[in-house]
């Protein structure tokens, strides 16, 4: 049911780095909030390095950022140990140091958000 | 003033449908809120298999997710046919079977949207 | 802590622009909320016109669309006067008119942001 959208540069997530971290993402959520995996979606956009900026500057080049977008309703220490939970996969899956990772958390009411029912490949 | 942010595969928003698609979702819009359709946005945004995941897994390649950002203040059975709306939308133009659409919803107060007042290609 | 999503055309955005829009935007952010600047992301993304659609028709070319996703907290004043500030940045930077700039703010309570704490490129 939830969302989470990952921006980072294409030598920070190569290939072979993405299905792990879509992996260590689905598994934090459902550690975390008790939720079912099968409708954890993770969505990997490429950031160039000419389009990303901090501070107005050029951004280091090791960020990632994950905008999670989940359903309305758990308490604040559930979604404080989701976002270090995601953060964690993250580190844990690209090598980047934890000071490099933004994590931001939106809720969606759950009756706002439809899901797919046959989500993922067989 | 709203948005909705369209994400699929190349290969199922052909770039044939993606105008038809506007259209639809922009038509199901103003049918359900009453708004009028000048500034209905559409954004559509390519996923590639690599980078789209659910349960951990490759997401079903016919997916399509569609992350809508409404004006906030219509009622619930309002958003719950505008999210229907946007499902039915997607599923014309497409040809994608119902399971395979993501709707979410998000509001954002109408004093936090400025919208711009010559939208479109005359 | 906020990040601002940014998208347009590449020709809209010519290279040299992307890094004077966010530093403006960064700029008003800090001048509008009295927060640091060094916690300001901002992100660009290129949209194709094939992509964008306004109206169910093709969007004006020079559209340039601001998403930014801020903390919560702000009083109302402070977010129309943010929302003003980052469509001057872009008309500044872009020479965009006014009326093709949107920005929309969303807020997010801080408690559900981590931010990198190494942010820039020294």
């Amino acid at each position: 049911m939830p969302t989470y959208v990952v921006r980072a540069r294409a030598e920070t997530l190569i290939p072979g780095r993405r299905q792990r971290l879509a992996e260590q993402i689905t598994e934090a959520h459902q550690r975390v909030t008790g939720a079912p995996r099968a409708f954890v979606q993770v969505v990997v956009e490429d950031l160039r390095g000419r389009d990303h900026f901090v501070d107005g500057r050029a951004a280091a080049s090791g960020s990632v950022w994950v905008h999670g977008h989940v359903p309305a309703g758990w308490d604040e220490p559930t979604l404080a140990a989701l976002a270090k939970g995601v953060r964690e996969a993250v580190v844990a899956t690209t090598g980047v140091v934890e000071d490099l990772v933004w994590v931001y958390l939106s809720e969606i009411p759950p009756e706002r958000m439809i899901e797919a029912t046959v989500p993922a490949v067989p």
